[in-house]
């Protein structure tokens, strides 16, 4: 039979992952005992047994309870105390822990065992009967709570009632006398047995089996889930239970309870940092009612240096900050350590590995290597690569810290463009460049924006729209820009004429905002709230560029950068990027001064106009190209031709309808039919890419020739352009080979006439669940894969991104049908197995060919490591992620290295 | 060295396929001339060579030319004659000939070696100085035209202009003097020289090199590709090349050529059929200046049965009757035979399997098996399962004969469901339903159709509209009422103020029709004419019934129907349906009296409002349910609950939203707000199917409790209904088993209800590239998968069928990208692999696992091989595909018995 309870510091089995076995907080407690460190006994029963008790409904598997007995059993003979009885009565903590840090997600009971004989024991041992009613009382609310079901506020009323009578409603609760405590006791075991409808069992055994069933059955909580969809964190792992001897850090003065951080986790600067509370337990300092105070003098108010535990209690101070180093060095990290003081006596009751700011984590993998704890290869391990995104931006807090503070958006759109912004709201482009001129800080708020817009959205602080995807107009134009956006928000209803902005919140609320009304944006997630919400700003890190440096040395991923213009190349090239993965030839046509040109070569009437206006367009292109081959001197610009439906570039409006046809010198109705039989159903299915260059090539022959001259006029001037070419939406073999050939046959021509020839590897964007099994067809006409896993998991999935909102939320959070949503980390059933069939099918054809990942995968840890395991060349993502990914590339090679997983 | 040219009748190397070396001409000449029959003799250069000579871009592989030295040497020592010598000149024709017959499509020289000083020689040996002058004239022109690019029409009218200087400009070619010719014969050669820039090659041997040449190439030329994109026919084959003695038809009366049927290619008579041409040569019978004769004297006019051959020949026609018989009985199979009689004496020059009429296939197929020519599983190879729907309806001529009378589409759209209709045009159902009770054929021409179109579109013979894709409403309503339909036609734009329809034809024309106007819709096609085309009525055929028969003895796979309604279902069942394999739900929504409801469901602003609307529909969607339940007694019902997104259901115009407005109680505004909130981007990948049922658990619940409850109440009246719930749109394997439970949870609930219980299997279309893949997620939740290869298609290949319109004529024409649609043929490469991916991870999960295909390639018989050779358990297809479905599978099951692929 598998033993499924250990002594805290029993050895495991060979073998065992003690973190999988015994919960985070099980293994911290094991490691403390086994290095000699001062914690209250105890014992653990495995997260086996929680996954054995679910898989039977809540039966216990047989031999359970005489594990827990025995083990009970020891705990007494250790500590010289009996179970809920006198003359020494032990008293047990039982609280859970999983194998990943769940804070506060889970339940615990304190003062086990202190059942209504033993209370006198335990004032008398105390000398302090007020102790005994105190800890009575509290574990009466909790055991009630956690394990019965009854609400915490009957209780709450019931102690308010007792100040109130006692006519000192604000009173706190050290300050009542041990009568009132009395008193409340009596009226807690009423208030149990009516709302319970059975009286608090009083024999300590069966506490203890109710505590530890409440603690099995809170993993399935709904917090507890939530939390774990919300971290990608697996259903089947179960928790463990921790079941504790009880110490009292609430016996008067020279006793207290608190958290301490061997580091600062907000700075990562290296001393001891934390709060404790005199005569208080440990929940005391969780629950906030009373003020805590401050570990260390030089960190108290000027003049209340008093108040520090260093000066209060200078020998448990000097003591904690010994074991804090201890512990810090036996784990090589920052942690996060719960202490009790009992008469001056310390124990440790929980150690796990600390929580930090993005800021603080970089700083404090560097110190740590500094200081000869870590290798940098170690360092990299302990930092959270999705974390450092924040590092660079402008930013709201997030949603969980604003949810506690009640501040909950109006609407979530789509992260179209990160960063925050805080502004008016402004309904149109002009009104936005008028106010900002005033200096007043604007948020424009569209249904759509169109290329008639682009003024006022360099003017706004952020741009706001209620339809479109994250490839609409205002996600693109606004990541170009460097600016917030929040796309597509569903639920917001934007009245041009009534001047509204209507919210419908989750909550089924509406909310209505008018223009000069303050609303706040969240680009990185997407939330909308209204009224200010404080922006914190983007860090500067020196410790960064020493961790990226340890990074690059440790991948084997080549990271480049999406980038559509010269400013935003610069900025990936100052982020480390080794060239630019996706170069979006179509973003360039966006501009203001640009989109007249470009309706007219798609409204055209003739194949003669089409060429005109492609001739008008080509310097423009060829400016554009120039600008990023000499930001990326020396590095490969992997440049997409036009990947997009000739549609999107229609004219919305009837003035812009009007001007295309004034300037094609057509009637206006002729344009209007035109306009209209290019409308598609599904565009994303339409014709696009490929299709588009193979019906049209006209416009391919423009973007290759103005590439071509760029990189000439480049090459000229003695720089090193390296454009590669690639094709999207290829699904057929012959497809590629045909565009290849009018690629090559225009690049040819150029080198004649330019006589100058440079190499220009030629590629194509795989991102059709075709082009993956039919790899080994495209294949000898590419020299380079570049995934697109965009389209490809819209396709391989059957979802459109920009239609997802009304259902994928409910499928990740109400419904439980998805842990991660696959636009964010890479689906490896669908889409991945798709990648690993074309790279094999891909490398068998041609084992030269170079592939990578160019989605927005490509900045996504989980999404790195699969790239890894599948022996990608390179990942590229967006400029802000440049630091996510490097460091995410170089611990999936330490991982492969290693052969550990992800997860684990 | 490889072998490359083969005197007619010599043996091959051991395993050789004949067709594919000698081409389909070359092996019946090979067989013929082994049976010993009278053909000219000569030999075949291979298609082998014809590959090589592409392959090295003309140039001729090492030895060919003395292997054709060789051949003519053996042929001038068997003939007794000197090519394009004296005294007996031996001439030679030189044609092509494919591994699959492509009539008319590659080059052909005639009179090869017929040079200045043969002329005379000619005239000599046959007594008749004109007929060697007129083979000389002909010639010059045929060789100019095909090997030196002269364009006939300048032979034509010098032709004329000679004619005209005779006095007689309508002249008969046989009626030209010798003197005449004589004069033509240096005019022709003069206009070679100077259109070709050089002279007639005058030697003959170089003359057979060009001709040899010519016919190479002629493979390539654009006729003879349109016509493999067309017929799926690969372009790697190359054509052989038949070199041939000449014999001629044209010396006297006692000569003549013509062709002859071994039985009656239209109707399946078994007697010989064909005509002739006395004192004419194989081309004129072709060409068709003189009124061609008919062979036997029964088909004569009255009066006119001297004119036969049978009279004005008796022996040749004996003789002709005897080797016709002969060839059928060696080849088991109708015969086209081309034959030429010079001075009494018959030739064979070709035999091949006979073209034939759909109604003639199944007539011969029945006889011979009558005759004991042939086993039944030997007939059934020789029918071509595709033509035999047309049998089931009324049809237009196919394009190409139209084509043929100078009848051009004036618009392409969606072959959305199959038949003719002619009638007026109409541009509103109101007025359709008028003029057709005063008795006018009319034809429905809309933008698109909503459900207030119906008693229009019952009203009119056939439905027309500018878009919409093949599950638009238009296209599923025809389909369920039998009407023909051309749907997506988006070169036509119809402006209802204007009362006009205006069509943009591929030629640039532009084509105004108003209402009265009549058109001519091909269902079958997607064809649209201007104008009254004749239409073909529907077949009765007894020998349908016998041949089918012969057909479900033979296959493997399971035959099902696609239907909707009762009356499809009953369809369906008379056409041989063992069982329904996709009821679309949704189409029941469609009609005219249910819509109010179906919107007010969709637009309801509270749950309650939906489920008060929810039980409206519910007793309408029993009935439907029973009827087709009903109809299908006894046999499996595959019912798919609801796929498509809800905005397919939203009101239109403006008087629909307020009568939902009204019906609902709410204010307009806010069901116009609902209603945008509703509409997609990219609907096919949107919030349909079972996205929808989890979001909209109620609407699935309803639909569940009519099917259990329709079923009951059948069971009740002691049917034996066999429902089958099927859902669709499935990803992951999460969404089936949440699903899976709504449904088993509600039948549960019906059965307890009913105190009655049934099996229903429970399973999932299979219509998503991740589906596929994941395979072994979903098979533990479904009792079968359904593939849905019109969506699969859709998503693998990122092609919306609606939108493709735009490339996808151009990939299978112009830019010779695909040879066939991916939509009507299944993609073996892509989806095919999806399939067998499927399959193979699903019965590993579930070996008991039923697997189907229900998209409209289950109607397709190359797709249907494929599904036998993927060991599918089931094809399902529209009711008209039945027959074709039925005996597709049988020639699949045969094929693969025998180890052959459908290609060969």
């Amino acid at each position: 039979m598998i033993r499924l309870v250990y002594d805290f510091g029993d050895p495991l089995p060979q073998g065992t992952e003690e973190r999988a076995l015994l919960g985070g907080k099980g293994a911290g407690l094991a490691q403390m005992v086994r290095l000699g460190l001062p914690v209250p006994p105890g014992f653990t029963i495995t997260t086996e047994a929680c996954r054995h008790v679910r898989a039977a409904s809540g039966r216990w598997p047989d031999g359970l309870w005489d594990e827990v007995l025995a083990a009970l059993g020891r705990l007494e003979q250790r500590t010289g105390r009996r179970f809920g009885a006198g003359p020494s009565p032990l008293l047990l903590s039982v609280r859970s822990g999983a194998r990943a840090s769940m804070p506060g997600m889970m339940d615990t009971v304190l003062n086990l065992g202190l059942s209504e004989p033993c209370v006198e024991h335990l004032a008398r041992e105390s000398s302090n009967r007020r102790f005994a009613l105190d800890a009575r009382r509290r574990f009466i609310e909790m055991y009630a709570d956690v394990v019965m079901g009854v609400a915490r506020e009957h209780f709450e009323r019931a102690l308010a009632d007792r100040k109130a009578a006692l006519g000192r409603p604000s009173m706190a609760d050290a300050e009542l006398p041990a009568s009132a405590l009395e008193d409340l006791v009596r009226v807690y075991l009423d208030i149990v047995r009516a709302h319970a409808r059975r009286p608090l069992p009083e024999d300590p055994l069966e506490q203890l089996r109710g505590a530890i069933d409440a603690v099995f059955a809170s993993w399935d909580n709904p917090r507890a889930v939530r939390y774990r969809r919300m971290h990608g964190l697996p259903d089947d792992w179960g928790t463990a239970v921790n079941v504790q001897a009880m110490v009292f850090g609430n016996l008067g003065d020279d006793s207290g309870s608190g958290v301490a951080f061997t580091r600062n986790p907000s700075t990562g600067e290296p001393h001891l940092y934390g709060e404790y509370l005199p005569d208080a337990q440990g929940e005391d300092v969780v629950a906030g009612i009373r003020t805590p105070r401050p570990l260390a003098a030089a960190a108290a108010a000027p003049g209340r240096e008093h108040e520090s535990l260093e000066r209060a209690m200078p020998a448990a101070y000097a003591e904690l900050q010994r074991l804090a180093q201890a512990l810090e060095r036996h784990f090589r990290d920052v942690q996060d350590i719960e202490f009790t003081i009992e008469r001056g006596k310390l124990y440790l009751l929980q150690t796990r590995a600390a929580k930090r700011t993005a800021r603080a984590a970089v700083r404090i993998a560097v110190d740590l290597v500094r200081e000869g704890l870590r290798s940098p290869q170690q360092a990299i391990e302990i930092v959270d690569a999705a974390a450092l995104e924040q590092l660079l931006h402008a930013r709201l807090p997030d949603p969980d810290t604003l949810a506690t503070r009640g501040v909950r958006p109006i609407a979530i759109g789509l992260p179209a463009s990160p960063g925050a912004a805080v502004g008016r709201i402004v309904l149109d482009a002009d009104e936005a460049e008028r106010r900002a001129a005033e200096g007043i800080d604007v948020v424009l708020v569209r249904r759509e924006t169109s290329p008639e817009d682009i003024h006022g959205m360099k003017a706004a602080r952020g741009i706001l729209t209620a339809t479109g995807g994250m490839t609409s107009h205002a996600a693109v134009v606004a990541r170009g820009l460097g600016k917030c956006c929040v796309a597509g928000c569903a639920t917001l209803h934007v009245d041009y004429e009534a001047r509204t902005v209507t919210a419908r919140t989750d909550a089924g609320q509406t909310v209505v905002l008018r223009p000069g009304d303050v609303v706040s944006l969240d680009g990185t997630t997407g939330r909308v709230y209204a009224g200010e919400v404080p922006v914190e700003a983007a860090a500067s890190l020196p410790e960064l560029d020493e961790l990226m440096r340890w990074a690059d040395a440790s991948r084997r991923l080549k990271v480049y950068a999406n980038a559509d213009t010269p400013r935003q190349a610069r900025m990936a090239r100052s982020l480390g990027a080794e060239g630019i993965g996706l170069c979006r030839t179509e973003h360039m046509f966006f501009s203001e001064e640009r989109v007249l040109a470009v309706r007219c070569m798609v409204l055209a009437p003739t194949d003669a106009a089409r060429a005109h206006w492609l001739e008008r367009i080509e310097p423009v292109q060829r400016e554009d190209f120039a600008g990023i081959l000499e930001a990326m001197d020396g590095l490969p610009v992997v440049i997409r031709l036009l990947d997009w439906p000739l549609h999107e570039f229609l004219p919305r409006e009837e003035r812009e309808l009007e001007a295309v046809a004034s300037a094609l010198g057509s009637r206006a109705e002729g344009v209007r039919a035109t306009a209209r039989s290019l409308e598609e159903i599904n565009p994303m299915l339409g014709h696009r890419g490929v299709r588009l260059g193979l019906t049209h090539p006209e416009i391919y022959r423009m973007q290759v020739r103005a590439i071509a001259r760029a990189a000439a006029a480049l090459r000229r001037r003695g720089l090193d352009p390296r454009p590669h070419i690639m094709l999207p939406v290829v699904a057929l073999g012959t497809e590629l080979r045909a565009a290849r050939e009018i690629v090559v046959d225009q690049l040819e021509a150029v080198w004649r006439e330019e006589g100058i020839r440079l190499e220009v590897p030629i590629g194509t964007m795989i991102e059709l669940p075709r082009a993956c099994l039919a790899a080994a067809e495209l294949a000898p006409h590419a020299d380079f894969f570049s995934f697109g896993t965009n389209d490809l998991t819209q396709t391989t999935l059957g979802i459109s991104r920009d239609d997802a909102g009304r259902f994928l939320p409910a499928y990740l959070g109400a419904l439980r049908l998805l842990t991660v949503d696959p636009f964010v980390r890479l689906d490896e059933t669908g889409v991945g197995e798709l990648v690993r069939i074309a790279l094999d099918r891909g490398k068998s054809a041609r084992p030269s060919l170079v592939a990578g990942l160019c989605g927005e995968h490509g900045g996504e840890p989980g999404s790195i490591d699969f790239c890894e395991r599948a022996r990608l060349d390179y990942v590229s993502c967006s400029p802000p992620r440049l630091p996510v990914a490097r460091l995410a590339a170089a611990q999936a090679a330490l991982r492969a290295g290693a052969g550990t997983s992800p997860q684990a």
